[in-house]
């Protein structure tokens, strides 16, 4: 996903203001969650999400999501976000973080495929996955 | 901060779509930070973001935020966001997490006024705060 | 209801450009409407709006709105806009007008409860409304 | 000025909301007070709008706009809105009201070109503008 | 159709961004073709579009839409859009170009009444929409 | 670049507006050329836009451009549009055509880099646009 920043978009300072930046991560993600998913998925939650270097009007966004960890109805998608001068090709990090969602079949959570996990890799990103779904359901609880 | 729910802010669904809600949410913690900081603040990262209950089109959105803790030249901000439905006056918790900012003052990170803690639940919250920026910083550094 | 200012609703000049103000205007005293009501309240009118000072990008909008009148299907509503610079609490008087609305349920004109009137204040406010109601009625009439 | 209206100006019910109305009526002003004036225009004051009957998504808004007196430095603009199915040529009132303008040169208000009246109708609609602006001034002076 | 132009209609270089302009002219253009077919018309194809100068935020946008042929049940329209400086009075050509739209009655495509010719210049515009059209097929069945 | 379909972009069918289609495709079309320029590129036409089939709320449009020719301080981008259903994975031709760019560095028009073509398919594609170009041209003197 690929957006031009125009100054609607922007804060006071002329760069993309955070919250536009967080609508765009969350379309993002649930394009990403649908097609793992193969139904409507809805936003649950959203950890570690770090800003690091803005992008300013006339720039670009680029957005990249994949899907970091599935368990029984609900899915982990990682959304990277990179700041990009079109006319240079020079890139940078702008943000990143783990979007949740929650699969929906018919107004009800549906049963999500399984994650095929290939390399280390994949496997370490899906056990802190884990790990960050243990802390949240822990949370809910109190 | 008080939103009522327009067609334009709504996904297929008929609900409030996530990133309009996140985008309020920036704001509303923004308009926190700046007012505690006394300067222009930059939002940093948001932690244990977690959605309840939507909100649908024709109600309400209700988003209160405070400050949890302030550090050097960072503050984090809690924002609870609820939905109400404006003719009967029920409201449910619908969204809240935490969204830390710099402050900013002439192009450079700004030091912060002191946050005054009069009672245990603050505490309780400043040492949670503390917890998850000792986290984000290691994970940079990795 | 609180806005923070953003260059997407700005004018030619960086202040919010004045159909913005209006429409976040109307937006509050429906909100205020709705809850006194207990239903859907559609507007029928505006009456002595007037601007103060500009707001400008980077700043917020905040806008209060209370019953100053309630009639038998209608009522009316006065909201008060004041602009505020957030890094240093200061804030002025933005705009100020009073709106009216129709209370509407399944379709048709709702009536509505009784406006609680509790000191010579609030009466001034009423009778007032009263006359607005009255050379507005009137106007119809031509 | 002529408006389609999509879902995206919409309010819960499927008609244009208020507010968007009271935005296209105050930019259609802003261009007649300009083109009269010859300069930047700012919105004063809004009076006696009253909304008739609601135009629907689909459906189209046309906004007529006229300078009915010109003092000084501030000129009075005529709205008059009216829906239209563009599909049947039906056509009906949906709003109409006054919005009050001053010009503006340099960041100073600017001296107003005399407005031509030509006969009976527009020396009345001049006459009731100099009793609202004499209302509006004796309330700025409470 | 008259637009005045904000920021949130610019691109980085403060002047209307095309996608905007284009935007404006399909709606333009569809009332214009509804108020012909006298039912809903749904864009099918743009030709010979081309931008002369630009126009820049706090100016205004006129479009003019007229039918230049119609076919059995699509219909051809030229949008003509100009730019305007309010406070001289002065204008400019900014884009024109030709959009097709095929008119629908129930789901359906929908027969279009005849367009009248009664000059010289409508005869020869409606033979070049003639050979656009015999072009589009031709490009369709490729 | 891929984009979630809101009911903020739809028309009153629930299908993406054309407009909205056309304001995507340009900036699509703009980043490509910027990446191919190396600096500001500035819509000048657009030729044989042609729309196949509608994308609805809650699907996805996804937009891949390519540069298929340049001349001197022009070039022609192809865009072309595809719809998405992102559960099923299903996908649909939507709208493709032709976007010219003019480049522009410190206010001129910029010379372009040379178009490397390597196949007779990219050879085809590039003497189409310049019989476009010519045809262009030559509407231009008229």
């Amino acid at each position: 996903m690929t957006e031009y920043v125009l100054p609607t978009h922007a804060n006071a300072l002329g760069n993309v203001f955070g919250g536009q930046i967080l609508a765009w991560m969350d379309l993002c993600a649930a394009i990403c969650a649908q097609r793992f998913a193969g139904c409507i998925c809805v936003t649950a939650g959203i950890d570690e999400l770090s800003f690091e270097q803005p992008v300013r009007v006339g720039q670009v966004v680029r957005l990249e999501a994949r899907v970091t960890a599935a368990f029984r109805t609900s899915c982990e998608i990682f959304v990277d976000v990179r700041g990009e001068d079109p006319s240079t090709g020079v890139t940078w990090p702008c943000v990143s973080g783990f979007v949740t969602f929650v699969a929906f079949r018919e107004g009800k959570p549906a049963k999500l495929p399984e994650l095929l996990i290939t390399d280390p890799g994949e496997r370490a990103l899906h056990e802190a996955a884990n790990a960050r779904r243990t802390e949240r359901l822990s949370r809910r609880k109190q």
